[in-house]
């Protein structure tokens, strides 16, 4: 049994965190801690528990994190920081929902971020949490960075053209859309049920967060700078997101084989058969990332469909997925639940 | 293993019933018929079933049933009645999710659902599947009449007081809201999403099919009969009932522990605390009611807040439960997955 | 032209004031007041008013109120009833679209909204704005109290029994269920849209706020006390209130003719044909209650359909039918916009 | 008082007509058709018309449409260019809210649209009914083809790009979501409400009809070919369009200014301030455009968002504006109301 902690519960990725690890056969969550809950049963904020989680939250000063044998970090951006290197120092693994270690240029990260990186010497040994991109670095890694929902359904859309080498990497583009529950737990105007009802929005088009975290990616698989216009949406819905993805064709290629060979072996990422339409429902509550590829009228624009639900690939999921390749287990364990549909 | 086949697998009941079925460690699947889809890979239709259900809609006709422990009729209203009795008769055991033999009174039947019933001599054999109070009788039977998605959150709301006999029998107010799904997966024009979306409203209000089947339970509980006025109304989200009950009280009593003793054993019923309410949510996916009881300014009249979700625990979830009953495994095998927040 | 001014324009009760007055032939806007957004343009908070108000936010201490004709409080509770004594005395007419004149009980009044009201000497002057009950009394007032939401659907839908006394008054039920644009603009976590959406739940079951609203006005006219059960829920919509009314019949009527010589006058009040259920999108946007009688099975519990849009003839639409009485105007002045649908 | 006849008004488009020419001053529907329900009074149909709109929808093959002095038809594509020819020889002027008369190029029409053309002729002199690029052309049109809800969308946002030539033609890129009434009110299982709702997906990605007649309008306003690729999303809302457009700049300008000016006299074209993020339900129910313009990062893409009513400005609206223009009156005459918020 691996002893988990999760360090600030109560938001969604922490709540999703405790539905996939409830149901994990390896896995015991002996410690979960939250400042402004501390003594409240988790069952009593999140009534969906009830019966199957009998924890209550406590408060961090005193959570005894340090005999887990890995921590999640489901806290806002700026904590994790802060607090992971004295458990790392412990011997505890750590994986970070949040961005403190996605980015390895402490500059950049600190400009997007807006403030001071507390443990740089961290970054390096910090190991990007993308299964499919980086499976043999997780199994070893002491300390993930878990990847953002949107750059995993974008890289994981870009990933073989890049490799590949096919289209042209100084203008890729991804419009892609999020449900809310993207923008996490917190009590802001914007996300209130009758402002982001019935509507729908750009957001955050003069440079989100994200988009430095894609780039690195992409750049890290092309070996060169990739230019990449990324724009965010926010639809009305609770789960998934929906990544949309243009690419100008440079070289010739059966784009459709060349998805299918690039995830051939890869238990959470589907290739849909030519001409399809992934829907976000069709991933919801599943650890699965679904892709279609398209030429629409044989033209020199190759448009990429992929989708995931933002708490489990985009999130929790993901990181269930590294702790799994971090312990030895089979990767898929606690992670087979089939999508809610509809 | 329990080898299964299910009539009529396209719509909802149909496609939850595959989903909770894949996930359970006793029951296999064989056979899945549609009479217009035969052919068609069930994961075409449903992509969410990729890479876990291989099996193709077969022609009813065709297909081999009668091989099978136990049949599903996910069907409307009016076909098992007519298919089901020679599955019976080769020894195969039958549960109905649809209406055919869930009302004892022939002619009651035949007045609501507007039809000859084909089988009446299989009704007095059929056993109402509703664990909660029929649980040994459910054990033996070869025919389950699967209860309606109402009827099981109304039921499980005013048995206790039924029981007990501490409310005024001849006024009880049933006034329920349901999820869309409830309506089933036929293309109908109010059931749009254009129409249901930012909408609500009551329907079948001069009467609804679920009232005999709800009034025929609490009369057999009560050994008299039951005066109920049972309002439904339409919500948009998709899965959820949430049934607010009403019934003037006529012996004190304290009513919490009432529920509470009444369901003290019972893995799929869930008492709240006193003067919590229940969210449609936190059932979501799950095989769950979870029930609240309100006393409001010490008064006369009593509320009961009872929740569900109209697919599992109304339809697919209550119908696995009964299988597993009727082939002496544990009664929430397969039946475990937490709910689905947010 | 009516010299208006609005004290606290940021919610939703204030932009929608500003959506019926920008289109109101014989109202002008002149001032609208906020604490924490003074200086701001409307327009800029609220983008649908681009083009079409080119007011700025003030700061209500500089706000020259009292040179408007009349004043709209669209405060939170307890803002009206200190600002609103100096207006009134300077000759200005108010309507407050909150709670501080509704109830004419002082005690009852600070008991349910927790606080000591700071001017009960205007209560007793105040009149209660729901032009269907008290039509002649508001034309001549000087301070209108605006019915709440909750308390317009249900005492309209009660109202023509209450008179006629053709049902039970001391059992009578509310079942009511809102959008959420219902619980104000607000940033609170429950109000999310990732927490309100695909849910549905009960509130404030022990005891809400409109509940002594509803009782005082069916006790003024039925000439005795009233036993009322009110159960608020929410509801994943942004307009609309439904409410279902039961009473128990006690004398026979026609209760169709009954509602529908009620309401034979009235501009705002429509009775559907038997056998109707009216939905809340055939008022979204509009001043409209729709309603429908119905006796199910012939029974002797009679139901009653309600529907109004919240934001409308449950606040600003309201408030805009009491200044036109108020001023002369014919009632419907400004208010004759269409239903939007879908 | 222009004398109007409404062919096919039970879709959303026609009561979408329905409620804007009701609230307009210089307008009378004197007759509406509907083949399956002639006979019915179209308050009986759509509630939300009761007591505001009298009429009864008559059967087509009786309605006086000849004298009408304009026929708008709001028929599924290839009926008005049946029955049009008819009224126009008889002196009615028509506008057509379906596709029939868009695409100049017949066999383009024939290929995209799957059928053969009844009325070529009377192609040619359809003048495209987009009032921003044609207005002097509408005006003395005898028969409007009235423009797609996407593409008003797109060619709005991308119109100032293209006629100043300063962006590449051969790759712009329209990524399009809409609201679920894009899709009408055909009963179709793929927009059920549980179908439709907490879900997104991409359609039509191959090939959708709308590409040809953006690009004929791009390529008109361009002098020459233009390279675009479309795909357009259903996103869970009713009512509402989004396009995000990309377009490599080859020609350094101030865009912000150029907005602006291409659009400085429109008045139902608005351009928000630089980095503004339009919502759709900024223009609920109003025949409003907002477009912003971005360029992320100060790099080489120029980001445009354009938000419209899909039924207003994408359909009813537009042709009430198209019908304004045609009799002379103030273009804006029935089209001010006030965008429905929140």
């Amino acid at each position: 049994m691996i002893k988990i902690g999760i360090v600030g519960g109560t938001g969604y990725t922490g709540v999703e965190l405790l539905r996939l690890l409830a149901q994990h056969a390896q896995a015991e969550v002996v410690a979960i801690t939250s400042r402004g809950d501390a003594g409240t049963a988790v069952a009593d904020m999140y009534p969906s528990l009830r019966g199957r989680v009998g924890l209550r939250f406590e408060d961090p000063a005193k959570a005894n994190l340090a005999a887990c044998d890995v921590v999640f970090f489901a806290t806002p951006n700026g904590i994790a920081m802060q607090q992971a290197p004295a458990l790392l120092d412990a011997g505890v693994r750590v994986i970070d929902l949040a961005a403190d270690f996605r980015i390895k240029d402490v500059g950049e990260w600190e400009k997007w971020y807006g403030m001071s990186h507390a443990c740089p010497e961290w970054i390096e040994k910090a190991v990007y949490g993308l299964p499919e991109f980086n499976r043999e670095r997780i199994r070893s890694a002491r300390l993930i960075a878990n990847p953002g929902c949107y750059p995993t359904a974008v890289q994981l859309g870009f990933m073989p053209l890049v490799k590949a080498g096919v289209v042209d990497l100084s203008s890729l583009i991804a419009d892609a859309k999020s449900g809310v529950s993207g923008a996490g737990r917190k009590a802001e105007t914007h996300i209130l049920f009758s402002e982001a009802s019935d509507n729908f929005k750009a957001y955050g088009v003069p440079g989100h967060r994200h988009l430095p975290e894609i780039r690195q990616g992409l750049s890290l698989l092309s070996g060169g700078p990739v230019g990449l216009t990324f724009v965010p949406h926010l639809t009305p819905m609770i789960r998934g997101i929906h990544a949309t993805l243009y690419g100008r064709i440079t070289s010739e290629a059966d784009f459709q084989t060349l998805f299918e060979q690039a995830y051939a072996g890869e238990a959470f990422v589907d290739v849909l058969p030519a001409r399809s339409h992934p829907e976000t429902r069709s991933v919801r509550s599943a650890n699965t990332c679904r892709i279609a590829v398209h030429r629409p009228q044989g033209g020199n624009m190759l448009v990429v469909l992929s989708v995931i639900d933002n708490l489990v690939k985009g999130a929790a999921g993901q990181a269930v997925q590294n702790m799994n390749l971090m312990f030895g287990l089979d990767e898929t364990t606690g992670l087979c639940q089939l999508p809610l549909m509809p």
